[in-house]
């Protein structure tokens, strides 16, 4: 039988790489601009215009599918997950280092039917790197198949988080405490790409051992979970039990022993979900 | 005047680049790890061969050249800047993310007459950038120059740091006081390339910035050093002074008021001067 939705993949892949090069085009312009005026407006700008432009070709293409996407939530609609067939897009996963043109800035596409991730593309834009994953059929890099790293030994490993964008102090002392508890197992080291998606890509590719954080949305990890899934690591809660993409909550490891490890030192808390009910 | 240095600062690009390719074969093999100061200091048989292939051919074509290199000086050589010319050498800066092929990894050349750098080189073999600062002439990535970020404004800023190797519980215990109390200025991000040269190139080229760190060495930060000067930068101690490269502390930023920002932050200390005389 023929793959279902290879045609939707192969589209998103496109509209991966489209979306790409209006992110480089926005990095040539003037950046003294970009970040002097109001750079949050500024990068809006360009997260919209990018979220329309895949939104509308897929659209096109595919009439009755759904979507989740970064922007549209933002500006009002809602975020739940039927079993319809459904596109969770984020534009551009790593505003900030769009911002300042640091190097590892992300197209993120997953695709969902039946709540379960069919397929994922991130489009690692300055890097030109393509992800691209099937469900049941492996995860490539620019079409070089990936691998988990084999390393299971934690004070061998290199942890993945970010330190988020919530500087509410209780929140702070949260993501502190954890991670000082897993820099000093102690671990190789830790490391962040400032974007959830990239950051499972390089678990994926075996780069780095595990990823976790606290207060990611579902848009920045549905394409990269099954990324991560398919090179052969491990999704979990960060207390231990099954992940939930709009739980806000990510553990992704090469084993589950390294995922095991990982969530023993975490300081866990429960962000608002992404699927709560919207305020009246 | 020809430019008195420019035979060696060619002979640092050319020799470089023949090292990142090494490097860049060598992470196609088996990369056998050693350690050195702790269990999360690493060095590899390839840090060892970049090195002795560098000094070795600086050798033939300068042979009363003097030498720091970063595997020199764990083997027993001594480390002092005097005023002859000298090569100051990191073979791999960014050892950890080799051994993970995580992306960035560098070969850090700087060179120094009269305590004074002349020029500085850093190689970053995974992304092919080659940055070169000459003493006065300015600072380049593949050529092309470098300016550092003109955004004055700490709350828009990303700041660059990294957790280092030491795990002695006080020392943890200030570097993450200093990174809370950054990151809660706030600012807009905080990132670590996990090399202290490629962290500099990054405050070089506008996409961070400061660079701040205690516990590097010479050999990190010499060529480093230029780059973010000859881009426009500063230079300062962690406490506000005149920078002191061999005092293994450092902040590196586009401007005198982001260096000063970020000085009020740190919680410093002095770890041994890498000129401390060794033990008998």
């Amino acid at each position: 039988m023929a793959d279902l939705w290879q045609d939707a993949m192969d589209h998103a892949v496109n509209a991966a790489r489209s979306a790409g090069e209006v992110v480089q085009e926005a990095l040539q312009e003037d950046r003294t601009v970009m970040t002097k005026s109001s750079s949050v407006d500024l990068v809006t700008q360009t997260d919209l215009k990018v979220e329309k432009l895949i939104i509308q070709s897929v659209k096109e293409k595919f009439p009755t599918h759904r979507f989740i996407g970064e922007e549209s939530v933002a500006a009002g609609e809602a975020c739940v997950l039927t079993d319809s067939p459904t596109w969770i897009i984020d534009p551009i996963d790593g505003t900030t280092n769009f911002v300042h043109a640091f190097p590892f800035v992300a197209v993120s596409i997953g695709f969902a039917v039946n709540k379960q991730m069919e397929f994922g593309v991130v489009y690692s834009c300055l890097e030109d790197k393509m992800y691209t994953a099937r469900r049941g059929k492996g995860a490539f890099c620019n079409g070089e198949p990936l691998q988990v790293s084999g390393q299971e030994d934690i004070q061998q490993a290199i942890i993945a988080t970010e330190f988020g964008s919530n500087r509410d102090p209780e929140v702070v002392e949260k993501i502190f405490s954890s991670l000082r508890s897993i820099l000093c197992i102690p671990v190789h080291g830790v490391r962040g790409a400032g974007t959830a998606a990239i950051n499972m890509c390089l678990v994926a590719s075996g780069c780095v051992e595990a990823y976790y954080e606290i207060g990611i949305h579902v848009w920045d990890v549905a394409a990269g979970s099954l990324m991560v899934s398919e090179a052969g690591g491990v999704l979990m809660d960060v207390e231990g039990g099954a992940v939930d993409l709009m739980s806000r909550r990510i553990v992704a490891a090469n084993s589950k022993a390294v995922a095991q490890r990982v969530v023993a030192e975490i300081d866990s808390f429960s962000p608002c979900r992404d699927d709560a009910p919207l305020p009246l």
